[in-house]
């Protein structure tokens, strides 16, 4: 690669820091970064529309591997001069290579009416949470996920990394969370919420067979919000509390295996 | 805080920052760096006996309060340079707040000879997994956790740091992991395997009342361990997996539930 070549790049690697770093910038691109191998991986499993990958013209290893796969499936590959995609993402410095993808359409409400297991993330203010959710959702069945505006956005950098490309597996729908619950609720869905104390375990619940699973806040959990039923992951000895990612992947997957047996 | 006795911290911030960094001199010393202050306010919850707190002279929040806390609690509170603590730990740059236990009496193998609900990590890589388990074991009501030698050291401070405390809330036994699985089997305990395919699922599972769940490598599994029993979360969609610490999060939850209800 030249001198030449590599300073070509320069201003790509502008744009995607801005696109990193700054929400209405990706928002109006329409654009996912996706950053680090196993989050592109898990992109390219689940055919999402990769348009541009970056790789550290040192890259070796997982980061190396993942661009040869998208280089053979067609996606343009461009290398770029050593430490340049550390500086570009605000992620994860090290990973070596980045990815740019379009962002899936956006769903409307009208989703809300098919697909038997919902998550509704009301507040979740951690974006390695949110993602982590994703994932967990995605391999526990969910239909989708929904993100409202109290929440991180759904497709900020930590949380498509920490999704590992689930965030392209499931529907991801951004909407108000209380006209969420009153269509779930229109739909036939039953709204279990899940608080940090005073509801039933959830494998005392009998959920039928549509169900949405909301989580709350860390700490201010549900704050009165509509739902039908109130679910706590009893905690044993001195813990006060797993965090939400942890609790919510533990219901997901108790609460939508009881649902399926409904 | 004059210069001068900011100074004379300096020596103490080297001690700290290589028991940070290297685990013959925490286990020669016998103590555990705590790192930040979620994880200092776990310790304390399950008092541990820490030594000594370093603040940051500029710290403010919750590293500010969990220091007040331990001085009430007559702890030997140390207030450091600004920036001193981001230097000398090596974990989470900015906490601003880090502490020195005394590590719990290490615990022998006779330990496995009561209690119900283990543990069994044969070779957990990532320090930030291995202290989600100790934390998602706690919560699920495990006597305690087992480190095999294959593993990261159960007191790397990321460890600690993960586990939000709970390593000092239940038993942490470091042993040779078929010693450990023939102790169980000896003891009449049930030994559930987690492999990522090939197992029943955890709800398909009829654990007797005294069980163990052994969690191998991500990849490479338990590669001929001897158990009793497989499992294996099933998953949806295009996951391919859910990392050990979500998955075994499930599974503690799960079976420890169940082998409790038998």
């Amino acid at each position: 690669l030249t001198e030449a070549a590599l300073g070509a790049r320069h201003r790509e690697l502008t744009r995607l820091r801005t696109l990193a770093r700054d929400r209405s910038a990706r928002d109006q691109a329409g654009l996912v970064v996706i950053d680090g191998p196993r989050a592109i991986d898990g992109a390219l499993a689940r055919a999402a529309s990769i348009e541009t990958l970056y790789v550290d013209v040192e890259a070796h290893g997982a980061a190396a591997d993942v661009a040869d796969r998208a280089a053979a499936g067609g996606i343009a590959v461009h290398q770029v001069a050593p430490g340049a995609i550390a500086r570009a993402g605000d992620v994860r410095a090290n990973a070596g290579v980045i990815a740019l993808a379009r962002r899936p359409e956006r769903p409307t409400r009208d989703v809300l009416e098919h697909g038997d297991r919902w998550v509704v993330c009301a507040e979740i203010n951690d974006p390695g949470n949110l993602g982590t959710l994703m994932r967990s959702a995605e391999a526990a069945g969910a239909t989708g996920i929904v993100v409202a505006p109290g929440s991180v956005d759904a497709y900020n950098p930590k949380t498509v990394r920490a999704s590992a490309g689930a965030v392209f597996g499931i529907v991801v729908l951004e909407e108000y969370i209380v006209t969420v619950l009153n269509d779930l609720a229109a739909h036939g869905v039953h709204r279990i919420g899940a608080v940090s104390e005073g509801g039933i375990a959830p494998w005392d619940c009998q959920p039928p067979g549509r169900v949405a699973v909301v989580l709350g806040h860390e700490t201010r959990g549900l704050s009165g919000l509509p739902v039908d039923e109130l679910v706590t992951v009893p905690m044993a000895g001195a813990a006060e509390s797993l965090n939400v990612a942890m609790a919510g992947t533990v219901l997901l997957f108790d609460l939508f295996h009881r649902a399926e047996s409904a």
